[in-house]
């Protein structure tokens, strides 16, 4: 929230249809680091506090609009596409305004503008006693972009289209990055904007000599980086959109006390947090609501999504994890995959192979290798033997089962669900346990063994030209037989 | 197929040994991308609608030649490695050409030059009525290279090696690729190169000076790119020219509608295809004769190769797929391996830790965990539980089964192959199923349960020492017997 | 081993905190490439044959000297930090120098300067006849060093601190990188420096003075790169540095022979070895005391640790391996997981979901899938089914077993350990093996099949109306019964 003199209303055009994306998609919902482009500026408006949000659709806008159901945004369609000043003025009669705010316009396909920035511009408009401030940038060559003229005292007297624009304007490396904010008189001034023009379009930019023909003061604030006002036109921008946000990201995370060993390749959404002496190792993904604690390590390749890391906890390399909260001191993976519902105690430990799903496994639990724990809640210090699987599905409903604390379930087995495993009761390896077993108890649910001796020979004699063809130890043993 | 006045013929140079690979592998053999080197060579002619092409081999010229087999080509061997003018001429003779072709020299170890800069080059040298044009670049210092000296019009008079360079002439920055299109004297002219000179070699160069002696016109046509005619010529080159033809390829799949989250980490083959609206995660690897459909996503580091992916499918990340078709809506992963032979229906579900091959499974089969199908059909909407095994190996040979339609598969089951599991039949957990199953039976293959209460007090008593140290939770309830 | 004329003693200063490390951890201990930076100082001064090297400890003394065990160095404490005077002055009195040695300072957090650099400042130092020679750079722009001032012949006059120095001196691109090698006097000669100066602090830049004073000749010696002398102080300049470093190793492994697909996300440590003609996919990770023979290949993703990889071994993608030793022509994943103590003979096969620990595998086994292989040690040419699990823990113990050669089992089998399983043994399919298994015998120890026809139609009938909703081919299978 900024202290301003006055509300600030914020407007942004998100109407455009985005042709050079080439997809089904409208432009604005491309995402960018885990976040639809528009929702990079309605997150800019509201960090700024904004009063009034309003988006203003056009291309795909229905499915623009449920993309920022909740966001606390109001929409505006622009039944036609003709022209940003038209789109400005059905964004500006959704706001009702009183005429006592401030009004930003910003875009739905530029997620790399800083809140920070647009705090200073704001800043700047209100220390200036502005009425109408744009944001420029400069670039060594400013082709393709209107460029900003301005008087001697600095302000601002006109925006010169490219093609309008003579050799010396030409040379000007200031341009209009089509952001403004302005006074309250903005939307009144928006419906004297006429398309009286080549093109037959309503340009925003005309509000310039509609203030100006008001006698208002009319500045530039300049914008120290050119690429935040990048717009990500088509998927190759959309990319190099990414990179920046990503870097940015990464950058604050290493300045406040994380390792990144190989930053160009970690990929974190700007909703994760990470604790102190955090170690990331290369190729990471962590995103949605991710929290990582102090000294935890995240190993190579894995995939963090809304999870929550408790202090100390490792996870190895190529780990997949999803909703999961993993205890102080865990250790996960490598090859693991936690699913939503996964909450693990302090200390458990899942090895290779192991998936686990809606599984609460209380403090020092094993499940080293290759077993399914779904619909589960497993009492502290149970060993889970290698290949043991909780049958939780009988083709068409799920169950629940309830394995105390202490239990040994031997390597192999399957619980039947819905099964009741009482404490400190023991599995015997290869059981399929399909009766419940009270606490103390052994369960053993296998064949016995049978011992037929010479078998082999016959067997393998049997096939004795492929033998000899691919077993040569096979055929030597068999030949002495 | 290019539309030219002449035929064209072409002759690759591949003979050279490359000592800086370092290699067993001929230096042309070397991947870019996937494919050899001198491969990249023979695409770009085919592509230019060569009539006959050339390979010029010497060192390695039988791994070179066997590489290169049912590519189209025909091999000429340069016994000796007495020059580039001697293997142009090894080249030449093998074409048999009736002097009616333009002949075009290319290089088995300049894998970037790309077919359209090739096709400017022929149709300038049409456009121009020239009979030899050299391809040429433009570098700020280009030490180290022969430079191009051009008359007053614009014709070559010389090319100046570096070592026989003035000043002035070291000063010129347009250098000699050594790429060049000639007219049908060229294989005559080319009889009259001597090796009388310093190194006793034969240069190709000196066709410049023949054709010249010739009356005829001599013309270079400057590259846009001088990287196109870079050469690998160690490993750190190779990389390079990889890294410039991925960013090629990947380019062209975003500007086409396809979104790749984090294109420097995206390794395509150029021989694959993407749909629109392709979502492609970082560290994804697409190789040989994938085809990706529409609105396909494809997880973090997945491999897939010779893959079909159609419309809507989901591959989670760390997957790896490999002569794999998988059908519309379908997801796959984390953590899958999908082996030759699998075809997947629609909206199959395959989930972790699970390994098909030769597989067909048909519309919405689920195998969601720690399984492995060989050699097996399986029909619509059967469960396969969570570790299931196929067992399709008798130790010598594999063998086929087959499971129904609406199957339920329970969890920890064994099929012994071969088996045929009718419709609609239900398989216990943890069945070892060593006979037919009709359909709509229940088959049962495992032990029964028996229950020993209190015996868990006698085995962890038995080892109460180590259990006070390990397990303190069992230790307690130990003490409580 | 340099071969001077004087042995060479080391002082490293490491002492600093680090304070924008924002770590828990000392500042020189935060690993580069695998190695705390202070570690890659110590190496450098064993490279150049160093007769005594001390460091310099201080924030986090005990931490420091814990991880530099055994590292054939000692350590001297800075009690109070007052400078780097002190600092060297506190370790040069823990040389107990004769007077007869060179004396170089080094620093703990600047892990790039390479050991070549240092060779050839000794040996100016030698062959310029100096007394104090100074490690220098050169920047475009060098606010914020130390600038270097030389006299005609090239001797330095002084060193000026940024704060003092005149435009002129400012405009000085020569800088002080703080490294310096000095005859056996500077130990002696620290004792004259004094804090009287602004900020109290002893500074080892004072040296250069005493030793004018002294008539001795001081001279400067320049790097030619000096991203060398870059101190890593906060985590973005530890990820830089990281880069560097594993960019020359990526380099010299490439110039050597080795093909690196996508060196920029490979990571590779100074510890490890590569053979010829080894192909190393995206995203591998080896580390530690790793040997890579020739003609490997190393899949995509993959991590391997303190493991040696024989001739013609094929690590598939997404393997992870750790003190493992893998035999020639071995083929280990995708998905494989070789943990400490595997070793496996020429020609096994290890394939995806499959973890071995503490295994000795012989010539020729197959473990294809989804098997857990631990304290065990398998005979030759025996083939593991998938889903096999050794279960070789009994809540408190490992156990080891033994199965002979040309052995088969079953798939989903599991070997109850201690378990002895002679050779050309049978394990069926499914078999719990709870006796050990004579030589050539069949063991057979799972329940036998029972089947109930029309069980099914009765099971999914008694839930029709959710498999009505759910499976709509069994839906209709069961309306047809």
């Amino acid at each position: 929230m900024t202290h301003t003199e006055r509300p600030l209303d914020v407007v942004i055009l998100a109407a455009g249809q985005g042709t050079r994306m080439k997809s089904a998609l409208p432009k604005v919902l491309h995402p960018v680091a885990g976040r639809p482009m528009v929702a990079w500026a309605v997150k800019a408006a509201r960090e700024l506090g904004a009063r009034n949000i309003v988006v203003v659709t056009g291309h795909g806008a229905e499915q623009v609009e449920t993309a920022l159901q909740g966001a606390g945004v109001r929409f505006a369609r622009q039944e036609q596409q003709s022209g940003t000043g038209n789109a400005f003025l059905v964004g500006a009669d959704a706001l009702k305004g009183q005429g006592d705010a401030d009004v930003l316009v910003l875009y739905g396909d530029t997620p790399l503008l800083r809140p920070e920035t647009l705090r200073a511009l704001i800043a700047d408009h209100h220390a200036q006693g502005s009425a109408f401030t744009i944001l420029t940038g400069e670039l060594p060559d400013a082709t393709g972009y209107g460029r900003i003229l301005r008087d001697a005292e600095g302000n601002v007297e006109r925006i010169v289209e490219e093609k309008a624009a003579t050799p010396e304007e030409k040379a000007v490396r200031e341009f209009n990055s089509g952001v403004y904010v302005m006074d309250g008189r903005a939307p009144e001034l928006a419906r004297r904007i006429t398309n009286d023009n080549a093109a037959g379009e309503y340009y925003l930019t005309d509000l310039l000599e509609l203030y100006r023909g008001e006698g208002a003061k009319v500045r530039a604030f300049k914008l120290a980086d050119p690429d935040e006002v990048m717009g990500a036109n088509d998927r190759t921008q959309l990319a190099q959109a990414e990179g920046i946000v990503r870097q940015r990201i990464n950058m604050a995370h290493m300045k406040a006390g994380a390792t990144l060993q190989a930053p160009d390749t970690t990929y974190i959404e700007d909703t994760v947090t990470l604790g102190r002496d955090v170690t990331i190792e290369p190729g990471v993904i962590l995103r949605g609501q991710t929290r990582v604690a102090d000294g935890v390590t995240v190993g190579a390749y894995s995939v963090v999504t809304d999870s929550v890391l408790e202090e100390g906890v490792v996870v190895k390399p190529h780990s997949v994890l999803e909703g999961a909260q993993v205890g102080t001191d865990s250790d996960v993976g490598p090859f693991a995959r936690l699913r939503p519902g996964t909450v693990l105690g302090q200390g458990v430990h899942i090895g290779n192979f192991v998936e686990t799903k809606n599984a609460r496994l209380d403090a020092g639990v094993k499940a080293g290798h290759l077993a399914y724990l779904g619909d589960v809640t497993i009492g502290a210090e149970t060993n889970v033997g290698a290949g043991t699987i909780v049958a939780n599905f009988d083709g068409v409903n799920k169950h629940q089962s309830t394995v105390g604390a202490g239990v040994f379930i031997g390597s192999n087995s399957t619980l039947i669900a819905p099964r009741v495993i009482g404490d400190a009761a023991f599995i015997a390896a290869g059981s399929a346990v399909h009766e419940d077993v009270p606490e103390g108890a052994l369960a053993v649910a296998r064949g016995k063994q049978r011992t037929l001796e010479g078998w082999s020979r016959r067997y393998w004699g049997g096939m004795r030209e492929q033998v000899q063809k691919k077993l040569p130890w096979l055929a030597g043993w068999l030949q002495k037989q």
